[in-house]
């Protein structure tokens, strides 16, 4: 047929490749250009670090389920962890909403009053942005921010030895939306239930933590966990040319995911959302950060370690469809 | 009604007022936010230029009379007018595009190789971006220039006793997507008919020009016209507190336009989508500025004087339902 391929038979790797190879090798000033999680460009202010990223109803959230507050909070969640993945601190933001003409201004009052806060309690100050008529509600934001460390933390850094970390607990946001599809009301819901539901809804980006970790190392390579842990890390292990082993047991499940989901470990592996960090440093780097870490505010866990590429990507301990549903990422 | 009142009701102009003042201030670091073409803020490297704008299928265009290189064109084109508001050089950008999975790969790869034509034809580089599956077409573009000039040059002043001036001819765009909306095939079109199509498929933002400008003159304000000069004018009007007087004579009308279109002054006054630059200066400044001008290249015209606010806008010549059409933009 003529118009073969289509973008389902390339899938976003694929259109990825493609769109790099087409426009081309990035000039001396771009550090980190397509196909990292954010851009990193030198300036002679320093390192500016820019991200960008969608969401659109229906495909990345149903209004049914999801409140103007928290379209705000998670759009720009999401785009903040991008600079999170990058050390950067945030500066400023532009905000594009399309809208049906028959949304209330309610609606909006409330979509803007949440980035007002959470300009504050995020630091980035939205300065610009465009309000457009769509027949679907749709919220792009392009966020920018200086990066703290004297290098570009790249997602494609790895090396083989390193120890692999992440923060915070994995799977919850993946509960929370299995959840919110089951259809049962809220009120039925358990507070373990509910508890994930909101990490769902709320996830936190982890600006803060990344300045923690830069203070005591430098990651070799660094990505903010959104499709998935096990989606991620191929992205990461392809970018870096190497492969990884992940144990299992070692996944950080919180008690609410345990209570909730007889499937927590898969969920853990492959859920996405939870907006967590994934870096890989030495093994000296990472017994440092992790002795001097603080678990009481947020959890960091060594998961497994990355080895060369022929190994490829390996779970140990994972149950034996891990295998299978992982082939679906490549593609 | 509990869900009243609607956006429809508030109108764009009034969403746009109501976010600025639920967002808040601005810090000093800003020069320009809200409310104005394009962001400008402050870094030791000098005054960071950026902008943000977005086009939805069904809304800003047809698939049926867009092809992707069209598409690709017009929503850099549209971006980069707003930088050429701010006489800023564009530097990066990155793209969202938003796309259905049965999209044909044939599709993304025209798209993505106009991108990269046109980086290196107006020096923005494509650094970064998002592409999500949605159910219509819709690219999101955010681009950063430096600006060349010392000060911000703002939509907001103008001042009582400035001239007016406009590059290029006005209304193509509008005449143009008016024979589109006609539905004559193509092969029946005259040559000027092709001609105006092509203003709105493929419009020129005045990079060039607003440098040229600036090597003569600093405007005391400066916009691109996107929506229309009247639409245009009144929102720099009321962001300089001015009125001001447009003689319609003056209006730079192209010949295509008026041997194809009856209405040219009406689609001149208040067609969109030509995208050339509206600026006010001083009767020197102007009268310098137009002499040094090599009109060969592109038109520099004179169409009017600001006055002060009580005035209101006026244009001398024109029709009367002008004055009643464009009540309609003070929502």
């Amino acid at each position: 047929m003529h118009d073969r391929p289509l973008l389902r038979d390339l899938g976003e790797f694929g259109l990825h490749r493609r769109i790099r190879e087409i426009l081309g090798a990035h000039s001396p000033d771009v550090w980190l250009g397509l196909g990292d999680d954010a851009a990193v460009v030198r300036t002679r202010s320093g390192a500016l670090v820019i991200t960008t990223d969608a969401m659109v109803e229906g495909i990345h959230f149903k209004p049914e389920w999801t409140s103007a507050p928290d379209l705000a909070y998670k759009a720009l969640a999401s785009t903040l962890s991008d600079l999170a993945a990058k050390c950067a601190v945030p500066a400023y933001g532009v905000i594009t909403l399309g809208l049906p003409p028959d949304t209330p201004v309610r609606w909006t009052d409330e979509f803007y009053h949440t980035l007002a806060e959470l300009q504050q309690e995020w630091g980035m100050e939205v300065i610009g942005g465009d309000t457009v008529r769509s027949p679907l509600i749709l919220v792009s934001i392009t966020a920018f921010g200086y990066q703290e460390s004297a290098q570009p933390l790249s997602i494609g850094g790895a090396q083989a030895g390193d120890r692999i970390l992440v923060t915070g607990t994995l799977g919850d946001a993946a509960a929370g939306l299995r959840i919110l599809l089951g259809g049962a009301a809220p009120e039925t819901w358990t507070p373990a239930q509910a508890a994930l539901v909101r990490r769902f809804r709320r996830p936190t980006p982890r600006l803060r933590e990344a300045l923690d970790i830069l203070r005591t190392a430098v990651p070799h390579s660094m990505t903010d966990i959104s499709d998935g842990l096990a989606r991620d890390l191929v992205k990461l292990c392809e970018a870096s040319g190497t492969g990884a082993r992940i144990v299992a047991a070692h996944l950080p499940c919180g008690d609410d995911l345990r209570s909730a989901c007889e499937s927590y470990l898969s969920l853990a592996w492959q859920g996405g959302e939870d907006y967590e960090l994934l870096l890989t440093l030495s093994p000296a780097a990472a017994e440092t950060l992790l002795k001097s870490w603080d678990p009481a505010r947020c959890a960091l866990t060594d998961v497994g370690v990355i080895t060369p590429a022929p190994e490829g990507i390996r779970v140990e301990g994972g149950p034996g469809e891990w295998e299978e549903g992982f082939d679906h990422f490549r593609v």
